[in-house]
């Protein structure tokens, strides 16, 4: 039986995808008789849970992106390409990339969601996303940009509007990010001007629902609010953006509209899955949500193909509580390892349970020294839970690649407070104001 | 006398350039009868020297820059600009920058040097030059993109043209490059293609004198020479390049042209100085040399004008020895330190001395643990010349923000042969081919 298995030619597995569910299926599938292919545009696996440090100043983005080829290069059964997937033949069992057909026996998808400014994407010039590294570069320009652009302004009310920082959406990244542009006005950049008063900022947090954090227990959301306002953060619930325009968020609270004048709108409100899902869905009638994210079978396969796989933001798995799981790394690992060992199995001729995720919990950091953790059977806040937080993160960012730099780099700002990685990169500074709102301009 | 002193209104010292020059005369400038304005179009200082680290993937952006406000906040004499001064008028005594006139009583020009084409302006879409950190990223995207792109390619002939790299120059930055290029293609990434032999790569290092780095003594140039072939670079010295053009770099040694076939070219050949020289020139008749840079007097200040100041890289101080100081970091931070005390001397009513460059010798780094120094009464090569490299660069990285971070980075670097940086960014790699000559499309 393991003869035969071993006289087979290997079994070719195309994964699409190098974020968390991808990188751990490659990683879980090192065997002999099984070639993967590893599909991404880009040439690093990036860990997006820290992409709004890299937004905020702290840290670079090479700290916390691993690239994919030194991360697998001990894989010796895995290549990596570096392409975009466009199309897939699920009759042909082909993928295809640029001028290049890539067949698979085993094909999983694991393309992710980019953020969504739920169809108004005019909203995302004024008002940019944190998914890539672009992205924050991106927000990172926006936000020191502004204080220098204060700086500089003599008109108080434009200085006002230069000071004014509005995060729309109150989930784990807009918490975040209002946590640190927070702590950068009020200690960081406190004595770096001359002209105007940091702590003179405001920073805004709007959140639609009536707390913050929703997939927290509402004691731990209650907690973050406080939290965030100690560091000055004005958070607002039930609180719905109606309109983005330059320098004006219009906004309704109960049946009040007001606008608030801001030059930095940053956005953390909604996902949407990645556009291949739709294609697949063409391509093999598989349903998609509202949010475009690919209905999987309990084993993560789609209907009627057995041998393609969804997983991470992409997938929209059910069957445990009714409801899907969250776009969270936990879930895209567990489900990467999940599949690794289901198409090693069938291999076998053997076959393995359904997909069951195992919550260990969910946290999000307010500022320097804070943050809020609950573990089900277990909720911390403040440092204790910043503790948890800060260990949990470096353990697997090392899992990837020695990050130890990254350790010493939040120790160190940790201690003095300092945000070395505060550069406006993009363009030459003076650009800025005629560029800001123009993309193409951006050329860092 | 002093009373007096101290009644005056402060002197107004304007600055334009943070660069080594400038922000050396900003730190020595820290006394209370004097105002200091710093203007820079960015809102960091560039630790040049290391830029080629940068280029080649060991460190980030981050780690070789300092906010120009966080390293001047205790100096609270000093207010810190961001944007470009593009006209002065010193006849009113001040320098215009967007709309604003910004008065001086003593003005200082250090906005430094950029490569420059010796007018083959096309070149430079071709081959980058490495000045800024825009320049480092888009070199580092090209650099590993073509590693990519070879690892995709079919045809053998343009494969090997990806794997072609060309360095043109061979002063420090030229030697230095082409090192850590070899050193990625034979030792770091030899593990990470499955389709390519990445020690099949050609480094070639082109130089059009009969050496390499001619400011160093003869045998220190022979030493780098055999460490740079140790290191697999294909050294070519009295080779001119007469053309460049998309994958085609044309070169006359002796009296015999040749073409090389190469995706990746690198410009590390020639600098002209800022623009701002000729404006000065304009507005005052104070002569420029061949490469713009502007003829100082004896205490770098300009003919008819005791009280403008040119300094670092835009200056062309000829009353040492005959021949102009060359355009390195020690120069301009010993004439930022000697024009600070002039103009506090003249406040006092005091004279001080011509200037006098001070050289305590020059040195280039060879791959990770070689490196060639001349100290003027010493002259060290290989390993002691590398640690001599790393302490020296280490402290006056430090001087300025503390760098710990970069200290480990690299010992964990030198110990692991990693490159943590090997980020391609500034556009989805799949958009490469298509945009490779167009900057527009960079988009980060």
């Amino acid at each position: 039986m393991v003869n035969e298995v071993e006289n087979q030619p290997p079994h070719q597995v195309v994964i699409v995808g190098g974020g968390f569910g991808g990188l751990y299926t490659a990683k879980a599938l090192n065997s002999d008789n099984i070639n993967v292919t590893l599909i991404d545009k880009r040439n690093f696996h990036l860990f997006q849970p820290l992409l709004y440090q890299v937004a905020t100043g702290t840290l670079s983005p090479a700290d916390i992106s691993s690239p994919l080829r030194s991360v697998l290069s001990k894989s010796k059964n895995t290549k990596v390409l570096l392409g975009e997937v466009y199309d897939i033949d699920p009759q042909a069992q082909k993928v295809l990339m640029g001028s290049e057909a890539i067949p698979y026996d085993t094909l999983i998808i694991a393309t992710g969601a980019k953020h969504s400014y739920f169809g108004k994407d005019d909203w995302e010039t004024f008002a940019p996303g944190l998914k890539t590294v672009e992205d924050a570069i991106e927000m990172r320009r926006r936000i020191f940009m502004a204080f220098e652009a204060a700086e500089k302004e003599t008109d108080p009310q434009l200085r006002r509007a230069w000071l004014t920082f509005v995060v729309v959406g109150g989930g784990p990244t807009g918490v975040e990010l209002a946590g640190a542009i927070a702590e950068l006005a009020y200690h960081t950049m406190k004595e770096d001007f001359r002209n105007i008063d940091t702590t003179e900022a405001q920073v805004l947090l709007l959140e639609g629902l009536d707390r913050l954090l929703p997939p927290f227990a509402a004691e731990l959301s209650a907690q973050a609010e406080a939290s965030l306002q100690n560091l000055g953060v004005t958070v607002q619930t039930k609180t719905l953006v109606t309109n983005i325009e330059d320098d004006i968020v219009t906004i309704k609270q109960d049946d009040e509209v007001t606008q608030i004048h801001a030059k930095t709108v940053l956005w953390a409100a909604g996902v949407k899955a990645s556009p291949l899902g739709k294609v697949l869905a063409q391509r093999t009638n598989v349903e998609c949500d509202r949010a475009g994210r690919v209905i999987v079978e309990p084993d993560l396969s789609i209907k009627d193909y057995p041998n393609i796989f969804v997983i991470g933001d992409l997938a929209h798995f059910a069957h445990q509580n009714g409801k899907p799981l969250p776009g969270v790394a936990p879930v895209a690992m567990q489900q990467g390892e999940y599949v690794a060992s289901l198409v090693k199995q069938r291999l076998q001729g053997k076959t393995v349970p359904r997909f069951y995720y195992v919550d260990r919990g969910t946290l999000a950091v307010i500022g320097q020294n804070s943050a809020v953790v609950d573990l089900g059977f277990m909720k911390l806040t403040g440092f204790v839970a910043w503790l948890v937080w800060l260990l949990i993160h470096i353990y697997f960012l090392i899992e990837f690649d020695n990050k130890l730099v990254v350790m010493i780099q939040w120790g160190w700002n940790y201690f003095t407070r300092k945000r070395g990685a505060r550069l406006i990169t993009g363009k030459e500074a003076i650009g800025y104001y005629a560029a800001s709102t123009n993309k193409q301009m951006i050329n860092v």
